[in-house]
């Protein structure tokens, strides 16, 4: 791995908070004020909310917590580190790359003063491609190396926000608690890199009204780094991944399972999903120790979800 | 679109070569220049080449013809530029964009004199996502309007010098006359993008004894923008991609067919293909002309073919 300048190493179309955080600062401000008032509850922060992952608070998934850019991680021995940037590049809509790590180094710019290793609500750990930990685990401390080079790649739980106020909730977020937003395996292969030899595109699936699956797509289109729009969507689209019967039945590989209404005119609509590289490792048979979030509990950065602006020209 | 600097659209991943031509002076510095001799054949240029296409004297196959890079072309109406562009951006092992022209411009950078609407061996023209030219056609000035926007895609017959170079010469290159490579659609749906909602990848074959497919997937890897490592090999991998019959009845979708000597051990090895937008204009209905090269017929640039450098970090 190259060394370089830390801050560097951030993708350009990220804009990073200045601190203090103006964005807990913007909340606080909405909060009444009076003397006379009980003093108001402390707004959730990304901040925050990353130390009650740190010590026990928090651990389920971040669907709706926090308004920022969320992210899956994958953290693996560095002679890896290579293919794997080359995994993310040829499947960009599966594992749209936002910033990797210097070996041995659990931080990153998107949330100056977190820890990688402990600010996940929770943990997957695999030892040769096998899950070492099948009810997950509140910290990787021990198991991430000086060789382990972290990767944060996109999250679509980042444009729910955008999706809600459009009047598009996902079915998920209204249940009370929150549901984990249901994932599939498909019958599509990745494009292999080097040692990635194997896996499938995952896929996370959100129940909309067949006549408002283009406005859907509309909105999710400019998420880029997000895994964007859809990948399939309606009853054909299942079938063309090859998980129609999973589907109907409702039997989810990650996540939560939530009814699709057809009476009311619903169909499946289906994204891509960072949970997609953890199949890779698995089914490459990766060897060593690879660190990974719990599916749908997520790294929360301090990067504002801003939806990346439309250039109408080609982005060469 | 936007404007811009014409030199500025070229990636920078592709170095131009300076005027004049420093291949073809190469070339030619090879050649006996004894007086007593007859004159030197003159060596077949890129430039010449694009002109021997715009005069009629070439019409088929550029498999192993010029040493430089060659390019997949798709030139549609300006409206949808930008949801083409972003269609590359998803699928970037089948589209690997390496320039787009302004609208009207049937000039790229990577070939300074040449002309995007006679300069290619043959040409296909679609109206409405029909084909109209089933035989092809040799020069496209007629259809190509002022609106239209021309996209360069890179080629894998790119890496077929470093192949050979390597002794693994693709079987169609040692065929009498040369053969146009095996293609085939698989049932691998794209991913979608703006209009351009159906459509699946497309694939080239080349068979490789199975113990040699290893250093194939290495020789190949680093040609990152002319498709780069294989998608899939050997039967399992035909099975995955959903054209298993297709391969072992040789039914090629385009190109020739090539046979696979399994008593020699050999399997198939299969790469992403620039015939894909051709389908996916085809399935997605693309309203309008759309302008594409023949499969196999491609646009020749003045780029030397260098394998883009291995970089062991991760490019963010």
């Amino acid at each position: 791995m190259n060394g370089g300048e830390e801050e560097n190493r951030t993708t350009q179309n990220i804009r990073l908070l200045p601190s203090p955080n103006p964005y807990s600062q913007k909340r606080s401000s909405k909060m009444p004020s009076s003397p006379l008032s009980p003093p108001p509850p402390q707004p959730l922060t990304p901040q925050s909310f990353r130390l009650g992952c740190r010590n026990g608070t928090y651990n389920t998934t971040t669907t709706l917590t926090i308004p920022t850019v969320q992210c899956n991680l994958l953290a693996l021995p560095s002679r890896y580190a290579p293919s794997f940037a080359q995994l993310c590049a040829r499947n960009p809509v599966s594992c749209p790359l936002l910033y990797s790590t210097l070996p041995g180094s659990p931080t990153t710019p998107l949330a100056p003063g977190a820890n990688l290793t402990t600010d996940l609500p929770k943990y997957n750990v695999y030892k040769d491609g096998k899950l070492l930990t099948p009810d997950g685990t509140a910290s990787v401390e021990e198991y991430w190396t000086r060789d382990h080079v972290g990767f944060l790649i996109g999250c679509s739980f980042s444009f729910e926000w955008a999706l809600s106020a459009a009047g598009f909730p996902p079915k998920h977020t209204l249940c009370v608690p929150v549901k984990c937003v249901p994932m599939f395996r498909t019958g599509i292969p990745l494009s292999p890199a080097g040692e990635f030899t194997a896996g499938c595109v995952v896929v996370s699936m959100r129940a909309y009204k067949e006549r408002d699956v283009e406005e859907v797509r509309r909105i999710t289109r400019s998420f880029r780094r997000q895994h964007g729009e859809p990948v399939a969507w309606g009853w054909d689209g299942a079938r063309m991944l090859g998980i129609e019967e999973k589907v109907r039945k409702g039997l989810v590989d990650f996540g939560e399972w939530v009814e699709i209404d057809g009476d009311a005119g619903e169909v499946p609509v289906f994204w891509g999903c960072g949970v997609t590289p953890q199949v890779a490792v698995m089914e490459s048979r990766i060897e060593g120790v690879v660190i990974s979030h719990v599916p749908g509990c997520m790294f929360v950065t301090d990067v504002p979800v801003e939806e990346e602006e439309e250039d109408p020209s080609p982005k060469l």
